[in-house]
């Protein structure tokens, strides 16, 4: 694979003055063209040490407008970054759409690093690659422009470069004993590259391997590439978006009787004074168990998500109840800001994610996806259905690293929903509560109902399950969700020990 | 001082039942009309150990919205937050407009345990509460509404306290060595505190002293008092808007021949091949000192401010040149995002302060607010005005922690600028630059310099004065701005021998 990157490509510096001034012109133009395209550029600078990485990420922040790049080097993870799942960092310096990102040290460093030093085997590098393929997709999918670029030196290249650093007094310095002890390694580093750039060479995000010996033929070689892809991405996404204006989203399918949240026993019920007792006693359950878990630096993200009046506050004031105030923050999904538009829909959702020990609480969701952007037709067909196994994977990133997940929608039944507008309307401080669109959302009941049952079976997973709380009694739903929640933490504390 | 909170105040269960839903009530409804009267609300919650301080806190948070309100508890410094001035993780936990930021261990907990630990003296310790003061006023001047309160606890009610809880097996754990070294320290902590507290009750922020033995009546008082300060506050605000409204700014004065700027000679020119030597020269330079920096974590803030068309471009990139993209970030300063808007006009330079060893460079700044928006009267007469003493005080705190901060102010004359104009629409990959906008900003030439004028007189500090730079020769400025900022970094670097 690397054979092609060791035959000697150079370029004169004569060719090279006179290619660079066009490229430049042409690469700050499409600059341009790009802030009004609507979507991201993510270069990845890879490669072997003296491949010229940074030398070409300089040149390409010469020749491009600054103001629009923003270059990242990932090292050693900081105290916050290690307190989050792994792939948190790479989320929160994704560039916004009409931004391009240049990455060294990209979500490709550690598992290599960790492969060549023996820390993981084979099977271990692959699942990671499973993964960084899954993100790469993802992004794609969203519109995102994803340019890989690996600087190769052969092992001999690489020795004399070395060596030519060595016996000038001006860059000895350069020139550390990690160099020689990488250099030793070359051949397993070699390999291993080769198996990662093979298995992630995919049609979305190919690699570009580039020879790295001649600075001026990598980077103009990565100049004119990037050039080409921005350039090809504008004409795709151009034609895409034409070809999308005349599709319309598929018919919502009729409600099916036979439903996950038909067979929900909605009669359930507390009396108030076993409420009392069961609130009490969960209540107090809670306190301890999330002083234990905020002690053992344990995360829980809990979403709540159901019909308008459905309970979710009076849920969420009876959970926070039994919390200390200092440990917990509770996330209103509303609209989002510009920021967070210009960004993949779930980046405003990777904000929030608590450091070790805190808590999360999202009144509604990235479930939004498959719910309402679904139904009122903000999300297009090929978006919302896909969301379903983007958010399991989302979701299980989240659980892989530890954070306590609890996924609750409150159930009520149309009748009930209806009773709690009119009682809503009579109060003062909760009247604000209701507007005209939760009447217009209740003439959707049923495309709701049938996206709700869709989201349920294709979200509960094994390591994410939903929780449908029976709420047309409040009690029984607040009981019920201060219950499931202390299990979780009680089985997730007892795994730990 | 504390006297008053020495008394035994106390409510009755009974009477507490009674009030607090009309409170909570009261209390929801005024978050409401909060949401839409544009200003923040910071809570600090304040006072002795056992003073109650967590209980008030969780009661607010449910007595309250939560999804409107962040609780913080300021602890030990994080890595990221030990790298930047040590107010930077106060200025990125303010509210945004129309939310209630609740804040346990504020900027007052360090001043007053360093005091007590006898780290710092009597006078450190003012020194401390007037930077303080000007934080509360600047949040106040920009329309925050921020609400002091201190839970206070006798000495005798100190011990009872602490044997009441080591009585009880459920309890014991709470009481620490600590509370049993703090209740030693109790005579010198009150006194500490009471100095604090006198020096701080401002009359745009005064402290509100509560006696904590009551939970009951602690919490009431408190949720009364916030209350009470929204309340008056909305209606203060509503007047204050309806006094705005009715009054203009003032007119622009005239322009003074005899000026800083008047005085520069803009004939200053360097020959092209002396350039090319010097560009040459203090680039090397610069890349091995920006390299030494870097390695001592001493980080850079560059702010570049300049004429339309005045070389900031040119002069970023000849910089940035001979630094390493992984080391530095440009942020253009265009028109705020929605977050940013929903702050105070400095925040969103705060959120880009660099870590340690790591260079901001800014093309245009927080300036903008006594140059674009003094002159177009997105600022009102008394906004821009204390603008200044403001930007003094924030370039204070980024010295002081040790960033080296230079800011350039690239000078051209009329006809210059009018020339590249032209020049500018003649190039394709530059065409981009020239709008309309710089059209109609040129009318106001006399207008900018006026305010140029005033913004280099009155912001012009010993610890960071403005660098004016003869432009009309793009070479003499280059070389200038890269020679002003290598003799920085060199100062920098001695003074930390």
């Amino acid at each position: 694979m690397f054979e092609v990157a060791e035959l000697g490509h150079r370029i004169s510096k004569q060719e090279y003055n006179k290619e660079v001034p066009v490229l430049r012109a042409e690469l700050l133009s499409i600059q341009q063209e790009m802030k009004n395209a609507g979507f991201p550029v993510i270069i990845l600078i890879s490669g072997v040490d003296g491949g010229g990485k940074g030398r070409v990420i300089n040149l390409l922040n010469e020749w491009m407008d600054p103001r629009y790049i923003r270059t990242y080097a990932f090292g050693a993870e900081t105290e916050e970054e290690r307190e989050r799942p792994s792939y948190w960092r790479y989320w929160m310096a994704l560039p916004p759409k009409g931004h391009t990102g240049i990455y060294v040290g990209s979500w490709y460093s550690d598992p290599i690093a960790k492969r060549v030093r023996g820390k993981i085997d084979n099977a271990d590098l692959d699942a990671e690659l499973i993964h960084i393929k899954k993100l790469e997709k993802e992004l794609v999918d969203d519109g995102a422009l994803i340019i890989k670029c690996w600087l190769h030196l052969s092992e001999d290249g690489q020795r004399k470069r070395l060596k030519s650093l060595e016996k000038n007094p001006e860059t000895r310095w350069r020139v550390t004993r990690q160099d020689k002890k990488h250099l030793k390694l070359y051949e397993k580093f070699s390999s291993i590259a080769e198996r990662t750039l093979r298995e992630t060479s995919t049609g979305e995000a190919p690699w570009l391997i580039v020879e790295g010996t001649d600075n001026r033929y990598s980077s103009l070689t990565v100049g004119k590439h990037i050039l080409g892809r921005i350039r090809k991405h504008l004409e795709h996404t151009r034609l895409l978006n034409e070809q999308r204006a005349q599709m319309s989203n598929l018919p919502m399918p009729v409600r099916d009787e036979m439903s996950v949240l038909g067979s929900l026993e909605l009669s359930q019920a507390l009396e108030k004074k076993t409420y009392n007792q069961e609130l009490e006693k969960y209540q107090g359950k809670l306190n301890k168990l999330s002083r234990a878990a905020y002690a053992r630096k344990i995360s829980s993200l809990l979403v709540f998500e159901g019909w308008d009046a459905g309970g979710k506050g009076g849920a969420i004031r009876r959970l926070v109840h039994a919390m200390d105030a200092r440990h917990y923050r509770v996330i209103p999904v509303a609209a989002p800001t510009d920021e967070e538009n210009a960004h993949h829909y779930l980046w405003r959702f990777w904000r929030h994610i608590p450091r070790g020990g805190m808590v999360t609480i999202y009144d509604r969701s990235w479930y939004g996806r498959v719910l309402v952007e679904r139904i009122e037709g903000f999300a297009r067909d090929d978006e919302w259905m896909r969301a379903y196994s983007e958010i399991n994977d989302f979701e299980e990133e989240l659980t892989d690293h530890g954070i306590v997940l609890m996924k609750y929608w409150l159930h009520i039944s149309q009748e009930e929903q209806l009773a709690r507008f009119k009682e809503r309307e009579k109060i003062a401080y909760k009247k604000y509560k209701i507007t005209e669109e939760d009447y217009r959302n209740r003439e959707r009941w049923d495309d709701y109902e049938t996206s709700v049952n869709d989201m349920v079976t294709r979200t509960s997973t094994e390591y994410a399950p939903w929780h449908l709380v029976e709420s047309n009694d409040k009690r029984f739903a607040r009981v019920k969700v201060l219950k499931t929640y202390c299990e979780a933490l009680e089985k997730r504390l007892d795994n730990e020990k």
